[in-house]
């Protein structure tokens, strides 16, 4: 909207560290400040070649309008969010959802304490899937809403599996049931148990002389994780698993099917194929902290979503020209 | 948020209207106050049973907190509108896309000379469609953006056909070519020409005695409607008609296809299937009135579309509960 670039930094240097870089360096009205990254500075191969140490963060202050904190929710946000928020307005992609309400009230209070502005949990589900679950409801109060996961890399069950004696590598992927979302589209709303809704695909590299039938019955009744699904299991070498399982497609679905009235049934839904899970979220973190950027230039400070991000701000074209060609 | 209601009023009650009423009822939230018409209110069969004449209007200044005006864009609403907006708040669903940044202009003007928040060219084209294709442009800077719509009926071309000599009554359907949708769902960024994505299928009824060859000639030759189209024209009954072709279906897709990466395809996609038109965006601009309702109680004044709108005011639930429930 104006032609004074926005100044992005990025806090961590994993998938989404890089995927988040590459969007910066796409968009031709920000301006990619820094990578600050625990590990030594100078080890780092960045795409745009700037890298700084999270020690010398605070020297950064007055440069950076946003920073994208690109840590995992496991461990890494709940420290980095609030430490980062004290220096700047942050955007990151906390997706635990169970702790969300938790992390808003910490971050909402260190935000608020500092006059900065948080917009956590961006990227695609919690993000634009959340938007999609908000809206479909509030248009179609009457009616169920399903999200399906996948065809795609699920990281915490392809650590499950390596913790298995006997298992040297693996890569599981989350596949949704075709038959039901097929069905869900053409207007049914069924009752689902967690089996009618996603198959587990794994391939494995198992260690030399290991027990293969004893690994597959290891994932297919490891409660929490494969028991409650129909689960196959595929034993492959570790040249193949490289070859054809290194890239992280994900995606998935929103639907929701509702009545506007007896009989009448309206399915909304909103879906994304993506061959590159990291560079995708990096990409909608960046489009947030655009849109963080403008809010906190307008004055609001605390915590938000993007439940609170109204369309407009992410692009970077203006008011007269969205109206203009995309309304 | 609150437990007060918000109180809704209807201008002008054809299929759009109706289906704005009956989506003010299925909410809790809210209170339908009335139902303005043009014509003789008792005349008027109103699911609610409330009616008022627009001329009567002013009288319920302080009782009505949207107005969401049903007109048509082709006339009524560039009259509605201006005059609307003096009493109440409003919504509407303007789309008439060349003449959007005038009529925002216009709104614009009269809403914040009386203090009021307008909020047009809501629904699904534009409306939810705009909102998709702003946000995922935002995200993926470097692609195309399809918008298919369909398989549903196109009331400007069913019209063009009724003008016809010898043609009785007609309905058109505008028909997305799948094949083209799965290749851009597949990732490909083809370069279409009209032609290449959408058909449109005609359904007639001929006067007795009408030359029927005649009449497909006139419509598959017709400039701008139907010239630069793959074109079939079904002769049937009266009585059929009504049978199969009564409902008003609709629907359509809005497809980006981009790259984060050389190579790295990301498919974004958004898709309604409506049995009812009329109803789903009706039930769209209520939404939309909640949010407008609240915007204008926060002090915001002139007019907005959907694209100024945060998710979370379209929906009846506080913050707490969608980040809890729906993030």
């Amino acid at each position: 909207m104006s032609n004074t670039p926005i100044r992005v930094a990025i806090n961590g240097y994993g998938n989404l560290g890089r995927g988040a870089e590459k969007a910066i360096l796409a968009s031709d009205d920000l301006e990619m400040v820094t990578i600050f990254t625990r590990r030594e500075p100078d080890s780092l191969d960045t795409v745009s070649g700037k890298v700084a140490s999270v020690s010398d963060m605070a020297d950064y202050v007055g440069q950076v309008d946003v920073c994208i904190n690109c840590g995992g929710s496991a461990t890494d946000l709940d420290q980095q969010g609030p430490e980062t928020v004290k220096l700047f307005n942050t955007v990151d992609s906390f997706d635990n959802h169970s702790h969300i309400p938790d992390y808003y009230a910490t971050m909402n209070k260190h935000a608020s304490a500092a006059g900065h502005l948080a917009v956590i949990s961006s990227g695609w589900d919690p993000g634009l899937f959340s938007i999609n679950r908000v809206l479909s409801e509030a248009i179609l109060p009457h009616g169920s809403t399903y999200t399906f996961w996948g065809r795609g890399v699920s990281q915490g069950h392809s650590d499950a599996i390596r913790r298995i004696p006997g298992v040297q590598d693996a890569k599981q992927y989350t596949v949704p049931v075709q038959s039901v979302v097929d069905r869900i589209l053409a207007g049914e709303q069924p009752e689902l148990e967690t089996r009618d809704k996603h198959l587990r695909e794994c391939f494995v590299v198992a260690e030399e002389g290991a027990d293969q039938a004893a690994i597959e019955e290891a994932i297919v009744t490891m409660p929490g994780y494969f028991a409650d699904y129909d689960t196959t299991v595929h034993f492959i070498s570790a040249e193949e698993l490289q070859r054809d399982h290194s890239a992280m497609p994900h995606g998935g679905r929103v639907i929701r099917s509702g009545e506007t009235s007896e009989g009448t049934n309206q399915v909304y839904s909103f879906n994304l194929a993506l061959d590159a899970n990291p560079e995708f979220t990096g990409a909608m973190l960046v489009a947030t902290a655009r849109a963080c950027s403008r809010m906190a230039a307008a004055g609001e400070t605390g915590a938000r979503s993007v439940l609170d991000i109204p369309p407009a701000l992410y692009s970077p074209k203006d008011g007269d020209e969205l109206r203009a060609h995309f309304l």
